[in-house]
């Protein structure tokens, strides 16, 4: 077995992962492929809800043909007990006879405990092929375990010169249908949507997504809402029981969020004073103490403003739209007190294609100013 | 002769006219190829200043073998007497047995003459080869001759969320050295460079080509100043007997006009009362009359935005970085009065490609609203 094809076989198995992201949360999105003579004998990936694990999808595919196999998993296979046995007990019952990981898992629980374990029964274990591409695809994840917050998304539609709406505050549309199709794929690659009370109130969205046959993918709804603005009659609240919606605020105990509450809106509360980092920063630990892995920031401007003056985007998705608003219209970012030009915040351009008339780009931070 | 050959053989001659962007005005960019039994046996494009024309260089070029070739000519061959005889005549001379026109020239002294004298002479010839993309890349004469006015193109290099600056003005340099280099590739596709008088202060700029030995090759710069206050000490009036300088001011009568004229600045009167669309419109005939066929608009915001608003912009040369200024920050383009999205003008994508970190998206007008 070449090193080569080892590479190509995790690949299969990254592919495969990448369908949960958005749709396994609290666990990770793996993949798995059971290889026997150079033949695939069994595929898996994790299962909508975060179970069961890849390994055991895979397992189950293979029948007899697991026992000697080698097992290509993007995520070190578990080790502790949960509600089924531990997948790496289940490799080492078929009979694996070599593991090749793409990277640890981070979970407390876990981090080379599955490993260790896949070792001492005797199995050959291999770790850190594709590992970077291992940990781009589960980022969300690693970022819930290793900085206690989700990995967070900012989307961005604009106006070849970065307008939202114009002066009149008129936005739909600007983008075309390609660009608002790929928006909505991109709310089911992710766990949660997050958008402030402002866009709440001014646009009634129902922020699911509506892709043909895809709406029951639809990602937990969130508003950040201080003042509790939000009404029981809007689309939001009146889908609250379809699909789930989590509210921010700081007037939890009044009869609006009891109205909220009765009608299936889940109701968290704001603790700190003021705006800005701290709110922030407790909204996202919240997000990540519930599960979340991954959320997806839609506005309005202020909201995404604040995100991106604390540094706490990830990931940046810039849709744009050939035509010019001019400075009298909505700007997408609002000031970000930047004065030098060495003060703004660098990012790298990990994908660029085109939609229809419009194009998507995709940033990331640079290297050395990773998001806290 | 196929006509995926003929499409093919002109597809070399238009490679070969767009050497001569830029740098052949007022005469148009022309490229010809002359094939022999399947073999190019002449090659000719457009001379630097206009001439010798295409038709000729490539006669040249092939000697006895043009006896009984075709000839792939990307623009109607000329028929009127200049300071040489015309190239139709050359080419009935020398024994061209078939010509392949992509476009009619829409020169009124040309304008089917040429064809007509090649019929006369008994030479097959087809007109409409990869017509539009002559059209295309011989847009800035075609608009010179039947619209009385050059091409415009508009550069704007901005971060991805359309700032030019920051708040206290830092603009250098918001995009890398590619984008940067290909600015200067812009430069030289273009017969003159427009800027404001408000850039010309600020900056202090050059506005030569500055790729390695392509320098020589810099288009007229051109300066909108109505104020007239433009330093004989600037750097454009100090360079100006090297490349020529044109500035147009509704100040000529004065010692500072006589000081930069004798710094070799050529000034022009700006007639008009008031901005805005009569005063640019004076602008585009002016520099039509001169010749100039292809004129690339380099800023400021201002007149970048005047020449949005007049709709006088052919093509958006769109340079973009990856990083947020914030709306702090000043706009690439100012108000455009859109208050509907309807009323905003509509784009189509012609080119879109990564430079280094930075993107270049080039616009033309929708197809339903072409500029005037």
């Amino acid at each position: 077995m070449t090193e080569a094809s080892d590479r190509r076989h995790m690949a299969t198995a990254l592919a495969l992962a990448e369908r949960g992201l958005g749709n396994v949360w609290p666990n990770p999105a793996v993949g798995c492929v059971l290889v026997k003579d150079g033949r695939i004998v069994g595929r898996g990936w994790t299962q909508p809800g975060g179970r069961p694990h890849a390994e055991r999808e895979a397992i189950l595919r293979a029948g007899e043909a697991a026992r000697g196999s080698t097992a290509y998993v993007t995520l070190e296979p578990c080790a502790h007990q949960g509600r089924t046995p531990p997948c790496a007990d289940a490799m080492i019952a078929v009979g694996i006879a070599r593991t090749v990981i793409a990277a640890v898992d981070p979970d407390p629980r876990v981090n080379g405990r599955g490993i260790a374990r896949l070792h001492a029964a005797g199995i050959a274990v291999e770790v850190g092929c594709l590992e970077a591409q291992a940990q781009a695809l589960n980022a969300g994840f690693f970022a819930r375990c290793c900085r206690g917050r989700p990995l967070v998304s900012l989307k961005l539609a604009t106006s070849a010169d970065g307008k939202i709406a114009t002066a009149t505050g008129e936005s739909q549309w600007i983008t075309g249908p390609e660009a608002r199709a790929e928006g909505h794929r991109l709310r089911l690659r992710h766990d949660a949507i997050l958008v402030g009370s402002g866009t709440a109130l001014a646009d009634d969205p129902l922020l699911t997504c509506r892709l043909p046959g895809l709406e029951a993918r639809s990602p937990v709804r969130i508003v950040l809402d201080r003042r509790l603005r939000l009404a029981p009659s809007s689309r939001l609240a009146r889908s609250a029981r379809a699909f789930p919606v989590w509210l921010f605020t700081r007037r939890l105990d009044t009869p609006e969020a009891e109205a909220l509450a009765e009608a299936g809106v889940r109701l968290f509360p704001l603790a700190s004073e003021g705006e800005g980092a701290g709110e922030l920063r407790e909204v996202l630990a919240t997000l990540a103490g519930q599960g979340i892995t991954r959320v997806l920031v839609e506005g309005g401007a202020g909201i995404a403003t604040a995100f991106l003056r604390e540094r706490l985007v990830d990931r940046l998705y810039l849709f744009d739209a050939p035509l010019l608003i001019g400075a009298d219209g909505r700007p997408a970012v609002q000031g970000l007190s930047v004065r030098r030009l060495v003060e703004a915040r660098r990012w790298r351009r990990i994908e660029d294609r085109l939609l229809g008339p419009d194009r998507l780009g995709v940033l990331e931070p640079a290297e050395d100013e990773a998001a806290t």
